[in-house]
């Protein structure tokens, strides 16, 4: 990890809290490459009324666009909690090559903390992006 | 198990033998609530340009828009080929009910054969989902 990781990730926290203020469970995520940023995406399964439109998925569509290929390979996802199963495969079949994420969850993770689908780095302001989930579902109660 | 079963899944076959005949592995799924298809999708990911394009993926998007609601309670998935990691985490994520699977996929499949996030019943017009495939990857080669 070094310091643009940090950037990236401060920058789908940035993206969680637009999730934040729409109502939705906020997670934010970018897809880099060649040190730029190709997809971004925060959760909108709510406003957009669909299953799949999670962080990572809204991301990675982004970037398929943007590249005009379905194989995301040499790129990094950024996100701010650990990849549900469905999310963990879509990252898997984009070939996306790494992954580091902010906050684990241990009830539904698939990068090691109840799933196994793809590996990833953790630990990268990971309390910032606990705390911003901590926080919505306090105020949800 | 039983007719009704047996028609749907024949449906899902057909879809998987239209994505065949565009040069996509043969893979289809329909989704049934109340004895009706609410959602049917085959396998697009190469005419797409998408990793998110498979049929399960689809066959989700089309019932979630049939319904208005991302929530597919009580609802039965049909489908080809076990599921991939991304589309048992979708399955799961839209809480469709009952699996059924024809060809089981011992490399990737996320109903048990590789990965266990969903459950799933085998066994259903499995041969025909198997020649299919096999078919269409021998004339790959």
């Amino acid at each position: 990890m070094d310091t643009k990781d940090f950037i990236f990730m401060r920058e789908a926290l940035n993206l969680a809290r637009v999730a934040y203020g729409q109502g939705e469970v906020p997670v934010g995520a970018v897809i880099v490459k060649d040190g730029e940023i190709i997809g971004r995406g925060y959760n909108q399964v709510e406003v957009l009324k669909s299953l799949l439109k999670h962080a990572e998925i809204i991301a990675i569509e982004e970037a398929i666009k943007r590249l005009g290929a379905w194989r995301l390979t040499g790129s990094t996802l950024y996100v701010t909690l650990e990849p549900c199963p469905m999310c963990a495969g879509a990252i898997k079949n984009a070939r996306i090559d790494r992954v580091l994420v902010g906050a684990r969850d241990l009830k539904n993770g698939a990068c090691g903390s109840y799933y196994d689908i793809i590996p990833a780095e953790f630990g990268i302001l990971e309390d910032e992006a606990e705390d911003l989930l901590k926080s919505f579902f306090k105020e949800l109660r």
